[in-house]
């Protein structure tokens, strides 16, 4: 199979598509049609089946695209099929969370071993995982040859952590500090900012608050 | 003060500077320039002067914008100034760490309440909080006059939790389930799936070690 790098907006849509297919072959479905997978995206089901097209995914008229197929392929594409090993860094709530969610396993991505900076959280258990200091990280990057190193450290630590990480071999940094990191050009960054998110739903909430009747008026720029 | 409804780049670009500027502020700086703002986000400079202008926010050439200008003027546009009640449902790993976290005060949103539908987890206390039946939902909602309702629930129980809801009064939902939910137009919805964010980061550590000296292979459609 050719390897296909995908833009994030098609790469976003097949991952919906991925677990709304998983979630439909757990209930017994053998096949799915576009005009499904269309619906809880919310877009043209022509641009599906040009994603599926795309991907090498066949369907039939009136049938649709059989799950397996669905199912095997994008787990393939996606890169679900191997096993990413990755560390967690932060042992706060956030991480703690983290290492407890069961399912990053799905998507490919083992945490090999989780750490923390703060000795008093050093040698506690949080689900499967015993806190390692920080220091242990080379030899554990190093023997299980880790790519993915997740980062739920406050804004404060991230940077530092981030040239540390690199020097040590890792490749992509899943970033959960509400920071921009700076990270030598090859090296992934993947934000998740809660913040942002949460910002946009308040500023939504109050705007269409305060307007509920008329349109809110949408911002203008000078040209 | 105008009630601008901004899109979600602008918000998203003005969310980081508020971000960037507290941490500016907390660190005594008095004034922040437009360049180094917009190193955190890698975008032009002009454009995050025409943010800062679109929202009233007055800079000094070779000084900057003043920090507690920014902050106060950020904080009214996004709503953060105005308190926000919310609840939570879901009361597993991923709600435990929503909940224990307290970046959101910072955000204006104070979640009223915890619940969850699993009668084994209704009375545990979870940081603040002690865990109700979702039964006590309705009356609670009404008290605060709740309009936001975050989703920490398996991706099976979103949509017959949010028709439920939607019907008591709640006017956005923050879904963490990984599940597009369908809601009545004028509710709103802000998705957060982890799981697309981390799809994304493992299909391109997998790409660029396939390819690691030549340039991947950008996606082509047929026309």
């Amino acid at each position: 199979m050719k390897k296909l790098m995908l833009s994030p907006p098609t790469l976003f849509r097949l991952t919906v598509c991925y677990q709304v297919t998983m979630r439909a072959g757990e209930a017994g479905f053998e096949n799915i049609s576009s005009a499904y997978l269309a619906d809880f995206l919310k877009v043209d089901e022509t641009l599906i089946r040009k994603d599926m097209s795309l991907v090498g995914i066949k369907g039939k008229p009136k049938v649709g695209y059989p799950t397996k197929q669905i199912i095997s392929i994008l787990e393939e594409i996606i890169g679900i099929s191997q096993h990413t090993d990755g560390i967690l860094i932060g042992c706060g709530s956030l991480g703690s969370a983290l290492l407890r969610y069961s399912g990053f396993a799905k998507y490919g991505l083992r945490i090999a071993a989780a750490f923390d900076i703060d000795h008093t959280k050093v040698g506690q258990r949080i689900g499967d995982y015993l806190v390692l200091p920080i220091e242990k990280g080379k030899s554990i990057i190093e023997t299980f040859k880790v790519q993915v190193a997740i980062f739920a450290v406050p804004a404060g630590t991230a940077q530092e952590l981030a040239d540390w990480v690199v020097k040590r071999g890792i490749k992509a940094i899943w970033n959960f500090a509400p920071v921009q990191l700076k990270v030598p050009k090859g090296i992934i960054v993947r934000n998740e900012n809660l913040a942002v998110g949460l910002a946009q739903l308040i500023h939504q909430v109050h705007t269409l608050a305060a307007k509920p009747k008329s349109k809110p008026k949408l911002e203008t720029r000078k040209k």
